[in-house]
């Protein structure tokens, strides 16, 4: 009997926004794999702290090398494909003599998730089933009560990591938005958002859902500092609330 | 003492999807209201059945037109107007004596959810807060275990209403997709599909997480009938699993 692949979105940090569904399978797991710093043990296994049983089998995959490292650069490339693998088979090597494995995942499991990069590998192999999470973003854009989508409005979700004049061109181009990844992207980002004529009404989100979140509108927020996973939301729905009034 | 608004997401449809904060909120609420249409129980309602508590206020907000008016004609445009008002004003008169109100939403109360109507006509005067919920694109890919988009991909959520045009010009220009309200609009999604290229992969879901969910390949899927809460997902991520290889 093979065992089985369970992708668990842990949802954007705070524990009780784990679905009855994820809690279940946290509360039922032989084994709890997670990606990791090595040392830390990561938002998503944080999330589930005192969630799982006793005898679970706890299996940190850590990370070789962090967001840091200019993620062109081939030293990069080597090691994190290497690490992908060898983290799939240290999973594989469970599910192989039976053991069911849920894989710890921040937000949503498909959804920009370190999962994935196991769900490719094994899914084929394995039963797999995978428990969707909150988004971060999600998480963010209700804790702001920021209306972010509605009626026929398009929605661009973006990693800030894009070149200036393509995110100037895609803000210009859409309803709502989200900016993934900010980060050190932060005043590229800014630039363009201005440039876009989409300054007004963008929301910084840093920690959504966290107890040291912080929100606030974009235009207060310095340059200085600003974690890899922040956010910056724009709302459409820009005529509301009588959109529908002619 | 005024009540408070609570935007309350309650998922796909499976109502093991619901998180624990919107569990205790629905097992706490004096009132619930939820949008449907006039003599249905609606989505939202029927995925927390016997969840509420046995004293519960229920509060059907009921449609006065449904989506097979068109928009963008003037009774529509008159009489939907006018019925979000007198929602709002059936929500504030409970939160008005201080009784809570729990407005469910499916899905996501901010994204696309008509909680917003009742959220931008209220939350200025009443003490509110949003509970995400997983939203429907999420239900689906999970459930069919696509990954829908990883590293610096972009994701773009476009209607199904949108020109034919315009849906080829988008899905030319995004790694992964998510084509709502497909209903009528089938056909036309289709051609755009097909001139964008992006036919390859395409996997149309419809009632995602719900027992008589069905997901099949969009090629394999005739233009016959589709519901307008079918969903159409296209993944970015195309070189996986070795998107880390030079």
């Amino acid at each position: 009997m093979k065992g089985t692949l369970i992708g668990v979105g842990t949802g954007p940090g705070d524990p009780d926004l784990l679905t009855l569904k994820a809690l279940r399978a946290l509360q039922q797991a032989e084994v709890v794999a997670y990606f990791a710093k090595r040392g830390r043990k990561g938002n998503a296994r944080r999330t589930v702290e005192g969630l799982l049983k006793p005898s679970v089998i706890e299996l940190p995959l850590d990370y070789p090398v962090t967001t840091e490292i200019d993620k062109a650069h081939i030293d990069y490339i080597g090691a994190i494909a290497g690490f992908y693998e060898e983290a799939a088979r240290r999973v594989e090597s469970h599910l192989s003599e039976g053991r069911d494995v849920a894989v710890l995942s921040e937000g949503d499991p498909l959804f920009y998730g370190s999962y994935m990069h196991l769900h490719v590998r094994l899914a084929p192999l394995y039963p797999t089933r995978v428990i969707p999470g909150i988004t971060a973003m999600s998480g963010c854009w209700s804790q702001a009560g920021l209306p972010i989508v509605q009626g026929d409005d398009i929605l661009s979700i973006l990693p800030g990591t894009l070149p200036e004049a393509e995110l100037v061109r895609r803000l210009s181009d859409t309803q709502g938005f989200v900016i993934m990844k900010v980060g050190r992207n932060l005043p590229k980002i800014r630039r363009a958002l201005a440039a876009a004529g989409r300054m007004d009404g963008a929301l910084y989100v840093e920690r959504g859902t966290m107890e040291n979140t912080l929100t606030r509108p974009l235009c207060n927020k310095p340059d200085d500092e600003a974690p890899y996973f922040s956010l910056i939301l724009g709302p459409g729905w820009q005529d509301r609330p009588h959109e529908a009034v002619a």
